[in-house]
């Protein structure tokens, strides 16, 4: 007789590059965002949450950045219509649906439409370590003015954020730069023809790896790297690269001292001293707003996104220091990026609307406060009432009620005890700060045993033989004052 | 010269049965949602957020109720290894990833689990009026344990997280039935064959709609419904048919003289015996932890999942009355649903593990809020500080900067003041509290207009022209004075 073929089980496992957020990582992540929002809420954004799919016609092909390959979308095709069906998308980021959503609602929408949105996008990438193919945004747009302001209170939010979610002042900096500066720069020196343009972009690109002596090299004949590679130049001449070097150098001590260089680099260029003026104008009014350049400053060297942005580009970096894998000290870096972009809307409507914002990566500054400390990756369990009889389970759930009525985190054991020590077990897997016991006898003199966990760890890992014995971590207390003492434990705890 | 062809416009549109949600429609859900996520909390839950995307595989084929179609996910193929890519799919409920996150994290997971989650799941149906292809969940469920206890404590939970998030005692009531107990009454009353089983409880499905005489003869010859069309029965006996209605109509007054009916429904059988012991049990743990038939109730009418779980099954229905789309009164009805089911990770570990839960039906909750005037549907817009002259931008940004810092919701107008009108018209749409001007001639006496529009709304839609014109709701006061005068303002309009 043939044997019968079994169904193979499917394998228990996410799809590559996709993962499960558990307990604190959940929660932690959901207060952060809260903090935000009520930061961006008091700035007069309002929140957006639009549909996680889009058509991929509204999506547009390409993903905003040309770092990003041209493909990326987790993408299929509605079954109706005999295959001619809508080609659908998951978002990969909040901006090319916030282009949508304007074009969609814009006669419902107040002009400027200042908004924020906060939620998972996805990115049909190889994943790696750490590289995620479903990670949160954290957004903050307006749309519908080219008024200066909105850049400038856009960066005065993001370091009023970064306080708010407990970035100490000093610990961070936000750095502003824009792109007609660079574009009069360019004009300045001379340079034309798009491939030109390109490569002198992607060498500006390389100013935080190589420094201004390897972009002077790159920019003119070339450069021997590290590997010893010979790399090819742009083939500018001195004079043309002059203008370039000075743009990626001028930062002063002070905006003014800053703002005169970038007048000097951009030289007879309309286009530059356009830039100049926007970031005067910024500078102005953080100034007049109290936001000092410990917080934000003019910094010509941002060069992040200045091939994507059409005018001022910010940057929030942490600056303080921690180990990376190998053990070396470095800057944490980069936290939140954004910039002005133009045409936000023009493809859906032919109307161009300006448009400026910022990304938070939220995934990055939570690792960023677990680096400093600020949170714990553990989150404190629930007190777990033991259960000594299981006839008097309803007896236990009332102690749990009483607990948790109280405004205490609490729960009865509900695994199967085959010995006393099966709930202990489970209230350290817990991270219970104590766990309620009462037995028969407890029950027949009105008292309870309770057993401070957190202390009991402390002596477990201290204390010697003898004190352990001595278990100074349980008490017997009256049943009556039960909620009382639990409270003082928990308490104590969380100091 | 042949006519360069131009791309079409895409459309501006989110795809078919998904939409949008603006201002205080997120706002209002995440706070529901976090105040649920409290509720949970106490009682010992954790948070979990799996990935939005699952295999193919390790969500099974079907969706998870009789009712709802085989198919019904969005799911394609990834790109690799030559069309030999795992299919993914996007979630279409949290219990199908909860039975993947469980079997995949067994061993780092506390025994019993009690986990809660809260997000969007995807269903690739028709879309209709009012229902989407994208919505929030909002679960519960403990895994590992078969104690009552834990199916008490959803029931205990869910009536908590009812009233935290403002419904009130007496608004809802939450009702208990077995499964257990309906195999129990088809064993009493010699039905089987899957057939036949799979036609009674098709018929008791429609206990709600035909009542208790309409049941009966449903469950026997057939029945000539309200259109005049025969419907065929089961084609029971009358003695069969007797312990089903008996089943159905058992409710009594309270708890004790519900389970007598229910035990003398059920007979002999053993099945029946065990899931009335589990009812009595339930409604045990309940009275001991204080919650009463006022709150939960075990009532054998609930007939909704029953064919889906295998033991208990809860509902939790707001009782008031709202208007239908006709006018009509009728009660709200149904926003929880939930129940024990086994074998949860059976097919992926070959183990069976029991399971209890409830689904939270998130946007039917807040619509009842909504019904019940608890919440209203218009967020306060922000305090507007109008810009009356643009050299002077710095300075308006000043005071809004002094606004938010004393925590006020402010933004100034970034739009383009063709005329005056222009900035207040955008306070209106915005519903804005206040408005702030502040032209040269006030700048020269150092004082700033406030114009109460909450107040002057009022007046507009009460006053005679006399009284428009006294003009009350705007006042000049000292520019020191800003922040404490807009303050009363914005605080009045809140009361």
């Amino acid at each position: 007789m043939a044997k019968v073929k079994k169904q193979p089980r499917p394998k228990a496992e996410t799809p590559k590059g996709f993962r499960d957020y558990f307990g604190a990582e959940v929660t932690q992540r959901a207060e952060m965002l809260r903090t935000i929002a009520g930061v961006y809420h008091r700035y007069g954004f309002d929140a957006l949450e639009s549909s996680a799919v889009e058509t991929v016609e509204a999506l547009g092909k390409f993903l905003p950045d040309v770092d990003r390959p041209n493909e990326g979308v987790f993408a299929w095709q509605e079954a109706e219509d005999e295959g001619k069906g809508d080609w659908l998308a998951l978002r990969y980021d909040m901006t090319a649906p916030l282009a949508r959503v304007y074009a969609q609602h814009r006669n419902d929408l107040p002009t400027p439409y200042r908004r924020y949105t906060m939620g998972p996008v996805w990115r049909n990438e190889k994943p790696g370590p750490g590289r995620f193919r479903q990670f949160y945004q954290c957004d903050a747009d307006t749309v519908g003015t080219s008024s200066m302001a909105a850049d400038a209170e856009i960066c005065a939010m993001l370091a009023d954020t970064l306080e708010a979610v407990g970035i100490a002042r000093g610990d961070y900096l936000i750095r502003v730069n824009n792109r007609k500066v660079l574009n009069g720069v360019l004009e300045a020196a001379g340079i034309d023809g798009d491939a030109t343009r390109d490569a002198v972009l992607r060498t500006i690109d390389k100013f935080d790896k190589v420094g201004e002596a390897g972009v002077r090299e790159l920019l003119g004949q070339g450069r021997l790297d590290a590997s010893g590679a010979y790399i090819d130049g742009v083939g500018l001449s001195p004079a043309q690269a002059a203008p370039v070097l000075a743009f990626l150098t001028s930062k002063g001590a002070a905006a003014g001292e800053t703002l005169a260089n970038l007048r000097a680099a951009v030289g007879e260029s309309d286009f530059g001293a356009e830039g100049v003026a926007e970031l005067q104008a910024i500078a102005d009014l953080l100034e007049a707003q109290g936001y000092g350049p410990d917080r934000i400053v003019i910094d010509p060297s941002v060069v992040r996104g200045l091939g994507y942005y059409t005018g001022p580009v910010f940057e929030a970096e942490l600056t303080f220091e921690i180990l990376d894998e190998k053990g070396r000290t470095r800057q944490f870096g980069s936290v939140a990026g954004g910039g002005r972009y133009d045409d936000l809307v023009k493809r859906f409507t032919g109307q161009a609307v300006p448009a400026t914002g910022i990304s938070i990566g939220v995934d990055r500054l939570l690792a960023a406060l677990h680096a400093k400390g600020r949170i714990s990756a553990e989150a404190r369990g629930p007190v777990v009432v033991t259960v000594m009889d299981r006839d008097r389970m309803a007896d236990y759930q009332a102690m749990v009620a009483e607990l948790r009525l109280a405004g205490l985190r609490a729960e009865g054991y509900l695994g199967n005890p085959k010995n006393f020590g099966t709930p202990l077990t489970y209230a350290d897997k817990r991270h219970s700060p104590a766990a309620v016991i009462e037995g028969a006898d407890e029950k027949a003199r009105g008292v309870v045993q309770i057993k401070d966990l957190i202390l009991g760890a402390e002596i477990a890992a201290q204390a010697t033989l003898e004190e352990w014995q001595e278990n100074p971590s349980q008490i017997e207390v009256p049943r009556a004052e039960l909620v009382a003492r639990v409270r003082e434990i928990v308490e104590r705890g969380q100091s």
